[in-house]
């Protein structure tokens, strides 16, 4: 039985400690299409490396394929330390349901940051104000519920004729928690596959659409998350290609004041 | 006994199957500071994979997580599908010496990619002529010998005194097998990790560098591959950011008449 804790997005990507092999169970609030939204199911395995006692260090990147689509309920999480460096570990986590059948099969590595020269070669984009920004609410399924999202640019417009020319595969976005989250490691993995399909974008239609695999970089530690003490990013998300049923997606996410807090990629499936 | 291949790179990611553990040995020819490149290393994976009897479809993306330095010799593959669906292929590689110590750690996904909506929303950087830009000859380590770089921008500049004021981590080259060999999908992953540190461009200097974790996504397939029945990529590569001793990179891989092949990015170590 797990206990309800104080934020939805803490419940929903809840695990209990086995030795190696965890267990968790899908949430109902972060439900999407025909399973619960990408993002928690790739929190809720970060989730679990953050509070294995083996774990040492801050995620460094965690790269989570989805093979299966998440059925409601239980699923055990297979967590292994594949390999353990002076400074870096090397996790796996395999996500299992109905007993073996794999849904979701992750990759991570953690590391002991430490002190180095530091330059932002990247550069912010910018933004009108979180209070000055509409926020948006024309979708309104489970996991997007949870969800603050102020469209700044390339606002996705879902028509009932397609677009015959494709429009842009760029947004730029306030991603906040609804209920206010201070962001960590965790609500930044989640976000990083919170952005809506590129292909709902650019043919401005909604098409059968799933994330293939995802892999997110964190450039900030947990440190660094505690000294913004921020509950929102700008995010950015554009795409390169669309080709033969899959396609791809470039994403950023910065703090408010311009410090690029992690990115991510993602290639995806779509029919259309 | 490996036999030798027409071409060294053939030769150098050569593997022998065996049931699900398949053997390999690293290459002198493409031999980097202190172990080999990691593109190699990336690219004997694949190859195990496209050789592997039970394999459907093209390779969609690869992740390689470099555990440790690969030591001169041989090593083990071990070599599992995690979950085939209609049309996708989930794979994990792990690979081993020494009876066990890992040290690349790779996920995979597989596709049959279907005819679709087709379009490709990044731009092409152009560039002067293959035969018009100069090759670069300045870093006479094994591996790099193996290529045909040609900078058109962002040529490394390492001096003497480091910079202080930051270069730009943009580069714009052509890449070529030294030996000509037309581009598959094995050179691709090999080439989408032949981009030099981004820290040294940046910092003009070379310092303690390493691949701790690399993403590449196959925007081709076999078939689109024969098509454009090419020896050389256009390709770009550039940096977000460096902090606490982590840096990342992005790249991308064009065919020389525009076509993006695939799509990368990596987190790395430095120390500076």
């Amino acid at each position: 039985m797990l206990t309800k804790t104080p934020h939805l997005f803490d419940d929903a990507t809840q695990v209990t400690a086995g030795d190696s092999c965890w267990q968790g169970r899908t949430s109902e609030d972060y439900w999407a299409f025909v399973g619960p939204f990408g993002g928690a199911t790739a929190a809720t395995i970060l989730r679990a490396l953050l509070d294995h006692p083996q774990r040492a260090g801050d995620p460094l990147s965690l790269t989570v394929n989805f093979c299966a689509p998440v059925a409601p309920g239980t699923f055990d999480l297979d967590v292994r330390l594949v390999k353990a460096n002076r400074s870096t570990q090397h996790w796996s986590v395999e996500m299992t349901q109905d007993g073996g059948e794999v849904a979701t099969f992750a990759t991570a590595v953690f590391a002991a940051r430490r002190p180095s020269w530091s330059n932002q070669p990247a550069e912010f984009p910018g933004a009108t104000a979180f209070e000055q920004t509409l926020p948006y609410a024309k979708i309104s399924i489970p996991w997007v519920k949870q969800y603050d999202f102020r469209f700044v640019e390339g606002e996705p417009e879902i028509n009932a004729t397609p677009r015959v020319e494709p429009a842009s595969a760029y947004s730029k976005l306030w991603i906040g928690d609804r209920v206010a989250r201070k962001i960590d490691a965790l609500s930044l993995m989640a976000m990083s596959d919170a952005f809506f399909g590129r292909i709902f974008h650019v043919k401005a239609e909604l098409v059968p659409f799933g994330t293939v695999s995802l892999t997110t970089y964190f450039h900030a530690d947990a440190e660094d998350l505690a000294a913004e003490d921020v509950s929102r990013v700008l995010a950015v998300a554009d795409a390169n290609i669309f080709h033969k049923s899959y396609g791809d997606q470039t994403g950023k996410l910065w703090s408010p004041d311009g410090r690029l807090l992690a990115t991510t990629t993602q290639i995806t499936y779509f029919k259309a």
